[in-house]
């Protein structure tokens, strides 16, 4: 996987959780996650990403994590995982993987996006089938909850 | 969005179970999924695709369909959804979205597919974020356990 393309997601989430929901996460260390690794979020947003090659990001949060994002967001506070609250996760997955499409146009690697797909279910579990390692990101937000960004792509473009 | 995309997702279900886990699963009848309609599984393949519009397929099994399919794919019974389980979601979802996008481009719609998401949990639900209304085919295996198929596609081309 070419490590170029894994900033601009970090830097989008910092960008977009500013900007949308008046919130600074607290990056931790960037970690290769092994087959064994289990991450585990209650609501996750997917795009799947084309372009010079194939890959896939998810931004995926427990539900105190969320919950705190959308509150600030909403300026109201949310108590449950709703509706809203997904359609918001929605929002935030595609602004987050626009913000880093463009500044890998910038680059010199122009990238599609997918419509997201939001997953909620208690302690749901993500996976990729793809050859290399996948890229987590975890973060932390103000009341301490954390969340994560996996991002992975193919090594080189499919034969 | 253009319901001549719907159909190659319905044939490659029934084209690569067929083929790869010797299984014909009976189609119900796919309807327009509202906003208040919840797609429950506990084991989808997510894959996001662009091309001439964006869009994203899952794959969603309940536990006793998934397990019937990939005990007759490896040819011994599967207990318990593991990581081999999930590895065998994500190769399915690839051949099937691969199978409708072959279709898809003999009609003059070439579309990429990314890279698939695995998401395992028990009862999570997908939703996505489209304008217009996603279609869901529901089908039935052997041992009369379900999963379903949820196909988005945006009803035209961002500006």
């Amino acid at each position: 996987m070419n490590v170029t393309f894994i900033n601009p997601f970090l830097e989008a989430v910092m960008n977009v959780l500013k900007t949308m929901a008046f919130t600074e996460p607290t990056p931790g260390k960037p970690f290769l996650k092994k087959k064994s690794d289990v991450s585990q979020g209650d609501v996750t947003g997917v795009i799947g990403v084309t372009g010079p090659v194939k890959g896939s990001v998810a931004l995926s949060f427990t539900e105190a994590a969320i919950l705190h994002v959308v509150s600030s967001m909403f300026g109201e506070e949310c108590r449950e995982v709703n509706s809203e609250v997904e359609d918001a996760v929605g929002e935030l997955s595609n602004m987050i993987c626009g913000d880093a499409r463009r500044m890998l146009e910038g680059m010199g690697h122009p990238f599609q996006g997918s419509i997201p797909s939001i997953i909620s279910g208690k302690g749901h579990k993500i996976t990729h089938i793809v050859p290399g390692p996948s890229i987590v990101m975890p973060f932390t937000v103000g009341n301490g909850a954390s969340f994560f960004v996996e991002v992975c792509f193919e090594d080189s473009p499919a034969a």
